[in-house]
Protein backbone atom coordinates (compact mmCIF):
# COMPACT_ATOMS: atom_id res chain seq x y z
CA UNK A 1 0.00 0.00 0.00
CA UNK A 2 2.39 2.93 0.77
CA UNK A 3 4.91 3.79 -1.83
CA UNK A 4 7.51 6.58 -1.71
CA UNK A 5 8.88 8.15 1.61
CA UNK A 6 7.66 11.58 0.54
CA UNK A 7 9.57 13.66 3.18
CA UNK A 8 10.74 13.78 6.38
CA UNK A 9 9.55 16.94 8.14
CA UNK A 10 11.49 18.43 11.32
CA UNK A 11 10.52 20.96 13.22
CA UNK A 12 13.06 23.72 13.90
CA UNK A 13 13.48 26.21 16.66
CA UNK A 14 14.87 28.82 14.32
CA UNK A 15 14.23 28.53 10.16
CA UNK A 16 17.38 31.16 8.52
CA UNK A 17 19.38 28.93 11.10
CA UNK A 18 18.42 25.49 10.23
CA UNK A 19 18.07 26.57 6.28
CA UNK A 20 21.89 27.76 6.31
CA UNK A 21 23.13 24.98 7.92
CA UNK A 22 21.49 22.30 5.55
CA UNK A 23 22.90 24.66 2.85
CA UNK A 24 26.47 25.77 4.20
CA UNK A 25 27.21 23.06 6.39
CA UNK A 26 25.58 19.88 5.23
CA UNK A 27 25.61 21.02 1.10
CA UNK A 28 21.91 20.16 0.37
CA UNK A 29 19.58 22.35 -2.17
CA UNK A 30 17.82 24.12 -0.19
CA UNK A 31 14.55 25.95 -0.93
CA UNK A 32 12.92 29.22 0.34
CA UNK A 33 10.61 29.77 2.98
CA UNK A 34 6.78 29.17 2.30
CA UNK A 35 3.72 30.11 4.58
CA UNK A 36 1.51 27.86 4.61
CA UNK A 37 -1.16 29.48 6.85
CA UNK A 38 -3.94 26.69 6.69
CA UNK A 39 -1.68 24.21 8.10
CA UNK A 40 0.05 26.61 10.35
CA UNK A 41 3.86 26.13 8.96
CA UNK A 42 6.27 28.33 7.46
CA UNK A 43 8.10 25.24 5.49
CA UNK A 44 11.26 25.22 3.94
CA UNK A 45 12.18 21.95 1.35
CA UNK A 46 15.64 20.61 1.29
CA UNK A 47 15.96 18.51 -1.67
CA UNK A 48 17.90 15.05 -1.96
CA UNK A 49 18.20 13.09 -4.87
CA UNK A 50 16.00 10.60 -3.19
CA UNK A 51 13.35 12.41 -1.30
CA UNK A 52 12.93 15.49 1.08
CA UNK A 53 13.72 17.07 4.20
CA UNK A 54 10.44 19.25 5.25
CA UNK A 55 11.66 22.02 7.53
CA UNK A 56 8.90 23.43 9.96
CA UNK A 57 8.02 26.39 11.64
CA UNK A 58 5.26 27.31 13.46
CA UNK A 59 3.27 30.43 11.94
CA UNK A 60 0.44 31.77 13.84
CA UNK A 61 -0.55 31.30 17.53
CA UNK A 62 -2.57 28.25 16.87
CA UNK A 63 0.37 26.45 15.25
CA UNK A 64 0.31 22.39 15.76
CA UNK A 65 4.30 22.57 15.75
CA UNK A 66 3.93 25.10 18.77
CA UNK A 67 3.66 22.31 21.20
CA UNK A 68 6.38 20.07 19.83
CA UNK A 69 8.78 22.64 20.18
CA UNK A 70 7.41 23.60 23.58
CA UNK A 71 8.42 19.58 24.56
CA UNK A 72 11.26 19.95 22.54
CA UNK A 73 13.34 23.26 22.08
CA UNK A 74 16.25 21.99 20.01
CA UNK A 75 13.90 20.61 17.65
CA UNK A 76 13.46 17.17 16.26
CA UNK A 77 11.78 15.09 13.86
CA UNK A 78 8.00 15.40 13.69
CA UNK A 79 6.57 12.98 10.92
CA UNK A 80 7.41 11.30 7.91
CA UNK A 81 5.24 11.03 4.78
CA UNK A 82 4.16 8.09 2.76
CA UNK A 83 3.01 8.42 -0.65
CA UNK A 84 -0.08 5.97 -1.61
CA UNK A 85 -2.37 6.13 -4.46
CA UNK A 86 -5.58 6.01 -2.77
CA UNK A 87 -5.93 7.90 0.38
CA UNK A 88 -9.77 6.62 0.82
CA UNK A 89 -9.03 3.15 0.14
CA UNK A 90 -5.59 3.38 2.47
CA UNK A 91 -7.87 5.14 5.28
CA UNK A 92 -10.45 2.53 5.26
CA UNK A 93 -8.04 -0.32 5.26
CA UNK A 94 -5.95 1.31 8.19
CA UNK A 95 -9.69 1.54 9.75
CA UNK A 96 -10.76 -1.73 9.05
CA UNK A 97 -7.13 -2.87 10.59
CA UNK A 98 -7.97 -1.03 13.66
CA UNK A 99 -5.55 2.09 13.50
CA UNK A 100 -6.52 5.72 14.27
CA UNK A 101 -6.64 8.42 11.85
CA UNK A 102 -6.40 11.71 13.78
CA UNK A 103 -8.95 14.85 12.95
CA UNK A 104 -12.42 14.02 11.23
CA UNK A 105 -11.03 11.40 9.35
CA UNK A 106 -11.18 13.54 5.86
CA UNK A 107 -8.18 14.00 4.13
CA UNK A 108 -7.58 17.89 4.32
CA UNK A 109 -4.89 19.26 1.52
CA UNK A 110 -1.46 19.32 2.68
CA UNK A 111 1.38 21.70 1.96
CA UNK A 112 1.53 19.87 -1.89
CA UNK A 113 -1.71 20.73 -2.80
CA UNK A 114 -2.59 16.86 -1.83
CA UNK A 115 -4.99 14.99 0.07
CA UNK A 116 -3.46 14.19 3.10
CA UNK A 117 -4.07 12.46 6.40
CA UNK A 118 -2.39 11.34 9.59
CA UNK A 119 -1.80 8.66 11.66
CA UNK A 120 -2.09 8.43 15.22
CA UNK A 121 1.40 7.86 16.54
CA UNK A 122 0.66 5.64 19.93
CA UNK A 123 -0.39 3.36 17.02
CA UNK A 124 2.88 2.94 14.80
CA UNK A 125 5.42 3.06 17.11
CA UNK A 126 5.50 6.20 18.80
CA UNK A 127 5.84 7.58 14.62
CA UNK A 128 3.63 10.18 13.65
CA UNK A 129 2.48 9.34 9.86
CA UNK A 130 1.53 11.22 7.00
CA UNK A 131 -0.25 9.66 4.11
CA UNK A 132 -0.27 11.85 0.84
CA UNK A 133 -2.26 10.73 -2.08
CA UNK A 134 0.14 11.33 -4.83
CA UNK B 1 27.81 16.90 0.47
CA UNK B 2 24.67 15.18 1.62
CA UNK B 3 23.38 13.10 -0.79
CA UNK B 4 20.57 10.33 -0.65
CA UNK B 5 18.59 9.53 2.29
CA UNK B 6 19.61 5.92 2.83
CA UNK B 7 17.25 4.66 5.61
CA UNK B 8 14.97 6.57 8.92
CA UNK B 9 15.83 4.47 12.10
CA UNK B 10 12.52 3.46 14.27
CA UNK B 11 12.83 1.98 17.57
CA UNK B 12 10.09 -0.30 18.29
CA UNK B 13 9.17 -2.12 21.01
CA UNK B 14 7.97 -5.07 19.77
CA UNK B 15 10.03 -6.59 16.75
CA UNK B 16 7.64 -9.02 15.55
CA UNK B 17 4.99 -6.89 16.12
CA UNK B 18 6.03 -3.53 14.33
CA UNK B 19 7.22 -5.82 11.05
CA UNK B 20 3.73 -7.50 10.81
CA UNK B 21 2.13 -4.12 11.14
CA UNK B 22 4.74 -2.60 7.87
CA UNK B 23 3.51 -5.87 6.08
CA UNK B 24 0.13 -6.27 6.85
CA UNK B 25 -1.01 -2.88 7.43
CA UNK B 26 1.10 -0.76 5.33
CA UNK B 27 1.75 -3.53 2.77
CA UNK B 28 5.59 -2.55 2.69
CA UNK B 29 8.04 -5.04 1.87
CA UNK B 30 9.54 -6.05 5.25
CA UNK B 31 12.93 -8.68 5.49
CA UNK B 32 13.82 -10.90 8.11
CA UNK B 33 15.71 -9.30 11.03
CA UNK B 34 19.19 -9.48 11.24
CA UNK B 35 21.22 -9.53 13.98
CA UNK B 36 23.82 -6.88 14.51
CA UNK B 37 25.87 -7.66 17.25
CA UNK B 38 28.74 -5.10 16.87
CA UNK B 39 26.19 -2.71 16.94
CA UNK B 40 23.86 -3.58 19.96
CA UNK B 41 20.59 -4.01 17.71
CA UNK B 42 18.80 -6.39 15.97
CA UNK B 43 17.05 -4.99 12.15
CA UNK B 44 14.59 -5.49 10.34
CA UNK B 45 14.28 -3.36 6.85
CA UNK B 46 11.62 -2.31 5.32
CA UNK B 47 12.06 -1.48 1.23
CA UNK B 48 10.45 1.54 -0.22
CA UNK B 49 10.61 2.41 -4.02
CA UNK B 50 13.03 5.28 -2.83
CA UNK B 51 14.53 4.47 0.57
CA UNK B 52 14.24 2.05 3.47
CA UNK B 53 13.06 2.50 7.14
CA UNK B 54 15.14 0.45 9.34
CA UNK B 55 13.37 -0.96 12.46
CA UNK B 56 15.51 -1.46 15.61
CA UNK B 57 15.17 -3.15 18.41
CA UNK B 58 17.96 -3.71 21.31
CA UNK B 59 19.98 -6.91 21.52
CA UNK B 60 22.39 -7.22 24.46
CA UNK B 61 22.75 -5.33 27.73
CA UNK B 62 24.62 -2.33 26.10
CA UNK B 63 22.20 -1.68 23.49
CA UNK B 64 22.01 2.18 22.42
CA UNK B 65 18.84 1.87 21.95
CA UNK B 66 17.55 0.57 25.22
CA UNK B 67 17.51 3.88 26.66
CA UNK B 68 15.81 5.51 23.80
CA UNK B 69 13.03 3.26 24.56
CA UNK B 70 13.14 3.78 27.92
CA UNK B 71 12.35 7.74 27.73
CA UNK B 72 9.74 6.68 24.43
CA UNK B 73 8.45 3.32 25.70
CA UNK B 74 6.15 3.24 22.38
CA UNK B 75 9.06 3.55 19.94
CA UNK B 76 9.76 6.42 18.04
CA UNK B 77 12.22 8.23 14.94
CA UNK B 78 15.50 7.35 16.55
CA UNK B 79 17.81 8.84 13.28
CA UNK B 80 18.01 9.18 9.87
CA UNK B 81 21.22 8.23 7.57
CA UNK B 82 21.98 10.06 4.48
CA UNK B 83 24.54 9.14 2.20
CA UNK B 84 28.07 10.30 1.67
CA UNK B 85 30.97 10.01 -1.10
CA UNK B 86 33.80 10.67 1.14
CA UNK B 87 33.31 10.11 4.93
CA UNK B 88 36.73 11.57 6.25
CA UNK B 89 36.04 14.83 4.41
CA UNK B 90 32.80 15.26 5.60
CA UNK B 91 33.90 14.51 8.70
CA UNK B 92 36.53 16.94 8.43
CA UNK B 93 34.30 19.52 6.69
CA UNK B 94 31.46 19.58 9.53
CA UNK B 95 34.07 19.42 12.58
CA UNK B 96 35.45 22.42 10.78
CA UNK B 97 32.21 24.25 10.73
CA UNK B 98 31.66 23.32 15.01
CA UNK B 99 29.56 20.57 14.58
CA UNK B 100 30.66 17.44 16.87
CA UNK B 101 30.82 13.94 15.52
CA UNK B 102 30.14 11.24 18.41
CA UNK B 103 32.51 8.90 19.95
CA UNK B 104 36.21 9.14 18.86
CA UNK B 105 35.11 10.65 15.33
CA UNK B 106 36.87 7.68 13.64
CA UNK B 107 34.25 5.68 11.31
CA UNK B 108 32.57 2.33 12.20
CA UNK B 109 31.59 -0.31 10.28
CA UNK B 110 27.77 -0.12 10.20
CA UNK B 111 24.88 -2.59 9.65
CA UNK B 112 25.39 -2.43 5.90
CA UNK B 113 29.28 -3.19 6.25
CA UNK B 114 29.81 0.70 5.31
CA UNK B 115 31.74 3.24 7.03
CA UNK B 116 29.84 5.45 9.13
CA UNK B 117 29.65 8.31 11.56
CA UNK B 118 26.80 10.12 13.95
CA UNK B 119 26.31 13.84 14.37
CA UNK B 120 25.36 15.05 17.82
CA UNK B 121 21.77 16.17 17.73
CA UNK B 122 21.98 19.61 19.58
CA UNK B 123 23.54 20.76 17.04
CA UNK B 124 21.48 19.41 14.21
CA UNK B 125 17.90 20.54 15.54
CA UNK B 126 17.95 17.77 18.39
CA UNK B 127 17.97 15.35 15.10
CA UNK B 128 20.36 12.53 15.39
CA UNK B 129 22.15 12.04 11.75
CA UNK B 130 24.35 9.26 10.81
CA UNK B 131 26.31 9.94 7.52
CA UNK B 132 26.99 6.71 5.52
CA UNK B 133 29.70 6.24 2.69
CA UNK B 134 29.01 4.35 0.03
Amino acid sequence: MIGRLNHVAIAVPDLAAASAQYADVLGATVGAPQDEPDHGVTVVFIELPNTKIELLYPLGDDSPIRGFLDKNPSGGIHHMCFEVEDIIAARDRLKAEGARVLGSGDPKIGAHGKPVLFLHPKDFNGTLIELEQI
